[in-house]
């Protein structure tokens, strides 16, 4: 059977109604079963745990079987869109995610504050993870020295920590340029490289950009040069009013979250931040409950952070605080609540992995299954199987939610 | 792995044999799981549960995860052909189901004699449900009276009821018009709108034939004007012949399900209609049985009625009848035997969902599973799992009855 493509599928068959759904998307929720017991399976989640009982179960699939999603696939992927018929670069994604508009022409890339020894060679890709309040008057110095290259017109803006997002608007500039950071210390930065004939110009902006700043920065010790990622353009893409006439809210504490939340359409609540907890979180979510929407994408970063340092009762104590706060969301009586992450971080692997990501949905014509943990045996053995694609899962929250009328007559 | 197309995969490797394959739709099979008991639950079927022991248990999906499908996509899935690949008009398969042949440059649609007020606004879009034997001289009337539009020849033939085919044939006309039903009363008819501009003709075509309906009929009290729905061409299709050497035969009570047989090369059994038992339509197959055909589709319509009405019990009744007519189907001595539906039709949510359908495949080499009874729950965990695509179904009936050659040497 053809792959469907959400995009098509969706826009002729979505109707709007009252009915909510609340996709709860904990970052990097999934583990490697047989090994160690993963943070799931370690947590006490009686909320959870009875919410699987009236749930249809599954682990979902990002990408392809033994593809390690990055962040920005995995959300895409859980909002519907095909990763792989898609390129939506980091440094976009970072741009949108601090609240500046990136238009269809324009360029972005994420870049970091470094620092270079005497020889031009790196010393330290993140400054020293330079703080925040230490990165922004550097920032500011290379937004009021850089206006301007080849006719092209530069905005930096500060994020958080040693992070910066610069965004380039003019003509003949494309995206597809290789970032300079080389990933290893001792060497220098890499020049900045064209991958298409287009992108010629746009490369040698990058390369200028990053020697006027090294001019700027060059007699600091530490954070004296920039090394830039993510180089990008800005693709067409269907939003969610468009897809599925819906009216999104993104509860997010992370730029790169809101990025994506702002690509797909949806408004971004500004009373959660990088400081905000899980419950400031929910209360955002409490107070966005009736104010027009439809859907609700909260996201839980802290699971992600403790995978990658390897630490699986740390992501247990976060998954336990969450199911703590589960019933704050139940009790606004949600028509559909899916409960997912966008790939899996195992402890043990210190990393992403590409194994499937455990996936609750509960719904009024779900078709509970015979789990009642939410953990990866269990959805293994769901009603959804162990490969649900996960582009299924917005259809699937649609059609619970009594948002789809039906293919063909 | 891509998606495999039948129309591809399946003409070079299919070979004609004695070997014969009944598959039994029974329309709306599907219920929902975790509700009150499923029709199929209910029902007491000995004769499936038997058969259900012997075979390969799953639940196909018709289009993809979360989408309900239409008959006529439900029906074209279980017949191999991706519905997201096709654009079937219900029009096309209302005329081809009256026997009407419809042409490759022809344009089809389905007609409803309805009421207008006095302002020309809608009373009755079925007026009032108007029986066969009284709308067949209103239709006869309008036949009469209307023979040709623009250079463009016009038939319009009598369907059951209030309803009617009508079938243009000419030079320069193309299907991709609107509908003229506006789906509610209170209101007039809408114009026909052309959704290309190669559809103008026919748009405008469509205009003049609601005009002279309501100048033969505007004297009327009820089913005094008509409106116009399902306007459709007739795009190329592979047929059974064509796409597996069958010679198919459809016994079908309802004209769009035998619309659908004819677009697939199947001979249509003149001895069932309307009116037929399910006794009637076994007592066809048996006549059909030696004469010549390889393939049997046998569609029974009721469980979907049932289903539409939110009436579990009188759909476990009609699974019932079924089942007590098995033995004769049996005795047949088919070689495979697909027992499946074309959608879902869950009494709690009186009309098609998305869910899979409950499929049993009997023959040869099926694999039977540990499933000792027919329902969603044993299917769901059954050899193929539940979600298997339904454009599967033929070509694992196909494998059974020995008529592929191996793909590759």
């Amino acid at each position: 059977m053809h792959a469907p493509s959400n995009t098509v599928l969706l826009p002729p068959l979505a109707r709007r109604t009252d009915s909510r759904i609340v996709f709860l998307v904990l970052d990097g929720l999934g583990g490697v079963i047989g090994r160690e017991p993963t943070a799931l399976q370690r947590a006490a989640c009686p909320n959870f745990d009875a919410l699987a009982a009236e749930s249809a179960l599954g682990r979902t699939m990002m990408v392809a079987d033994g593809i390690t999603p990055g962040s920005g696939p995995g959300h895409f992927a859980l909002f519907g869109h095909d990763p792989l018929e898609m390129d939506i670069g980091r440094g976009l994604l970072e741009a949108m995610g601090l609240g500046v508009e990136v238009g269809y022409d324009d360029v972005a890339l994420r870049g970091n504050l470094c620092t270079l020894d005497g020889d031009g060679k790196l010393l330290d890709r993140r400054a020293g993870r330079l703080a925040t309040e230490l990165a922004a008057p550097v920032i500011q110095a290379l937004a009021d020295a850089i206006d301007e290259i080849e006719g092209v017109k530069v905005e930096v803006h500060a994020g958080l920590q040693y992070r910066f997002a610069a965004v380039f608007r003019g003509a003949g500039i494309d995206g597809h340029v290789c970032d300079t950071d080389p990933q290893v210390e001792g060497v220098a930065p890499l020049e900045a490289r064209a991958l298409t004939p287009a992108a010629e110009k746009m490369a040698r902006i990058a390369n200028t950009f990053a020697a006027q700043a090294r001019a700027v920065l060059g007699e600091r010790d530490v954070a004296n040069a920039v090394l830039l990622r993510g180089i990008s353009g800005r693709p067409p893409l269907m939003t969610y009013p468009e897809m599925a006439q819906l009216r999104p809210v993104c509860i997010a504490a992370y730029p790169a979250y809101r990025g994506v939340a702002r690509l797909l359409g949806m408004e971004i609540r500004e009373d959660v931040g990088p400081t905000s907890s899980l419950a400031d979180e929910v209360a955002s979510l409490e107070k966005a409950w009736d104010a027009g929407h439809d859907f609700f994408f909260l996201h839980v970063k802290p699971t992600d952070s403790a995978g990658e340092d390897g630490d699986e009762d740390r992501k247990a104590a976060v998954i336990e605080e969450m199911d703590a706060l589960l019933p704050r969301i139940l009790a606004l009586k949600p028509d559909v609540l899916v409960v997912t992450g966008d790939h899996a971080t195992p402890g043990p692997m210190i990393g992403h992995s590409w194994h499937p990501v455990p996936t609750l949905l509960w719904g009024p014509w779900c078709e509970p299954d015979a789990g009642t943990t939410f953990d990866e045996v269990a959805c293994d053995a769901g009603r959804f199987g162990g490969r649900l694609p996960a582009t299924a899962l917005i259809r699937l929250a649609l059609a619970n939610a009594g948002k789809l009328a039906k293919f063909g007559a």
